[in-house]
């Protein structure tokens, strides 16, 4: 769903302000203070100024110890990259998306490729697929709609002479990201903190009487750009937004939400089951269910996009812990062809689960917990991400996309060779080293 | 220069989230959380969204201990006030700035008026007193442009009954601030801030299935306003800094900026006094000094203010304290007919001083930063405020407003009566409990 983007934050580096580029989180080139030719001084005073900017675009993140709040990591410049390039990379996206979903709805395929991996992590891979048997494999009706907010990582490749390719190819993928895609809320104001370095450095080489010198910034125009560059900003964040939306949407007509609400008040009258609910009704309207973990740091950037699904699309979120969700959330079998319907704290329906947790096993930590995963999956939410599209993030799934004759043709792009080999130039080889597995 | 704005923050009430509603930072109404007629356990949720969208908007301060950030205190709902009412206070700014800048201008009665409280506060009003006179009313030129940024703070009065009276003139000034007026840049966010929540009450009154029920919200549809109210946003975020970089380029055009660099360079190589600039040269464009306080909380309302001039005006601006300045300004006297230019690191000129400091004694605690203070009152930058501007933010001043036929009418408005009737609908009485004193 996701389009290119240059996002914050960077999981090889975190020095505040002297920190990495990143396309969709990779590390790419390191650009400190150094990089703006400041003096030490004003170095200082600017880096001031630039934390006072983060504040202001909301640029924040909550710190490690303590309920205080910092600003994100952040580059100072953008990369430049040409356009043709660009293009190309956000045109790939989309073959991503499509080998990804591909090969997470053919379940079977996914159940075996994960087996070794699955035997050898029982406590969390293993738990996962066994959710993916469950629910996928079994009898029941299942919700067929998912989904997919998807963040792939690159690094940039150069030749033994430390030269860049001329192509586009030369962006290879280190990380398929399915589940929990951080910073597609903040990514947006990244371009706008580098458009306020690019402003102050022009305005301050002109009251410095510096015009017109080399001085290695990318952007030194008070426009924002330079020498026929654009700062080219992520739509990620109003994209995102209107991706949950349209679930929410695509949710309420295909569960017929009118009448099951009604179906649902009968049942509840019948059953005698309404006490939690005070006249035994939904009143509500569908929501969307963010499951978090505790203690979360990037909450700025979960609020940027969910405070846009309220704000834009007028639509009900909540926060809540696995944890929470055990006590709260109750699955109602309403209409024995359709997945039950999730109601939490007794009138909230959930149309769309959508996790920003339960990628680590440390989210999980209890067979409760546990339970509660495997009964979101049972409902008739549509997650984000499901199962199946989760398991597509385990860099098993990567390195048999390596496998263009076994794997990458006939499973992620059912026989068409075309795309799988415009797909492949992005891939750095990956090899297993266990013989007896699939790859 | 301001106009009227509903403020964040409260001088007489500061728990977070539960606070008073401001009108240039007075006390009228307390909401607390309660208002809002939401369950406990929900309040809680919601005052954590609200946080983060303090943190979205830039809605932020530092915290009093420590490095940390937290939000700014602010309201939940607006207050609620007629068309009328509105328009009349606006147009009452003007006469607030003309009362302030005919009785500052009027030294010599600045002098008499504030000649008890000096003696009585020798060590604070008593040196701002030696100043004016030192700068004012002595020989030597002196810049004769000031820049006024006031701020008038209102209480609402309630007759005997507790029953508010139906006119504009109930609301009767407290204070009148002219220096270092806060909340001009943070403001504006506040009805955003108020926007959110009342779309927030409206999206989860649809999805609690309570629409159309009496609520006691002031906003509560999605528009963020209800029965033909209206959100007034606050232009202070723009006129501020838009008035600073006007003073800048009336600088630029009083001082004739290119030919006083001229001599200021000829003046350098004769006395070999360029010793502080590598070319005895003054390549720099005229910049904006911001004195500040060292410790400041208030610096996202601050930069709020200061970014737009740099981003928008594309003026340089320059954070200092009074004891970063004795170290690093110097006066140089030019053109015997002109106040002496300010220059700040032997390379910035000062075309705007900038006060968000000086205004409580501990602010100015040695010699050293009299001296600075003086040196800026004395130098061509325009002083925002001047001390005759800053004098005037004294009670003192306010109570002797009230002395229509001695003060307000000759002094203040310069015999236009009916302009002082007008002013004089708000005022609170104020008296001198000295027999001795003028007024």
């Amino acid at each position: 769903m996701c389009t290119l983007a240059l996002t914050p934050g960077c999981h090889y580096c975190s020095v505040p302000l002297v920190c990495c580029l990143n396309i969709y989180g990779s590390l790419v080139y390191c650009f400190g203070m150094s990089s703006l030719s400041l003096p030490p001084a004003e170095a200082e005073r600017c880096a001031g100024q630039f934390l006072a900017k983060c504040y202001e675009l909301g640029l924040v993140m909550n710190e490690a110890v303590g309920s205080g709040t910092t600003h994100v990591s952040t580059t100072l410049q953008p990369l430049t990259i040409s356009r043709a390039e660009f293009d190309e990379l956000c045109h790939v996206q989309s073959l991503w998306n499509e080998a990804v979903d591909n090969t997470a709805r053919n379940f079977s395929f996914l159940r075996d490729a994960l087996r070794e991996t699955a035997a050898s992590d029982d406590g969390f891979t293993g738990k996962l697929v066994d959710i993916l048997v469950k629910v996928y494999l079994g009898t029941k009706p299942y919700q067929k709609l998912m989904l997919g907010i998807f963040r792939t990582d690159y690094m940039r490749h150069e030749d033994d002479n430390g030269v860049g390719l001329s192509e586009a190819s030369r962006w290879r993928n280190v990380e398929i990201n399915t589940i929990s895609c951080s910073f597609a809320g903040l990514s947006p104001l990244v371009t706008k903190f580098h458009e306020h370095v690019g402003v102050h450095l022009h305005v301050w080489r002109k009251a410095n009487g510096i015009v017109g010198e080399k001085d290695g910034s990318t952007v030194s125009k008070a426009s924002g750009c330079d020498g026929g560059l654009v700062l080219e900003r992520s739509t990620s964040g109003r994209v995102v937004p209107g991706a949950i939306a349209d679930a929410v949407h695509a949710w309420t007509k295909q569960q017929k939400f009118n009448l099951l609400r009604e179906s649902y008040s009968q049942l509840q009258a019948c059953t005698g089951c309404g006490n939690d609910s005070p006249q035994g009704k939904l009143d509500a309207s569908p929501i969307v269910l963010v499951v978090v973990q505790e203690n979360e740091r990037n909450m700025a950037d979960q609020y940027a996009l969910l405070l846009k699904v309220l704000e834009e699309h007028h639509i009900h979120f909540i926060f809540r812990t696995l944890q929470e969700l055990h006590m709260s959330m109750k699955l109602h079998y309403i209409n024995p062809n359709q997945p039950p319907l999730a109601v939490v704290d007794g009138k909230y329906p959930v149309a769309v689960a959508y996790f920003r947790s339960t990628y680590v096993p440390g989210d999980l930590p209890t067979d409760a917990a546990w339970a509660t995963r495997l009964d979101l999956e049972r409902s008739s939410a549509i997650k984000c991400p499901s199962i199946p599209h989760h398991l597509l993030t385990f860099k098993k799934m990567q390195q048999l996309f390596c496998d263009m004759d076994r794997v990458l043709v006939p499973i992620a792009f059912r026989g068409d060779s075309d795309k799988a080999r415009r797909l492949k130039r992005h891939f750095v080889p990956q090899y297993s080293l266990n013989p007896c597995e699939v790859g």
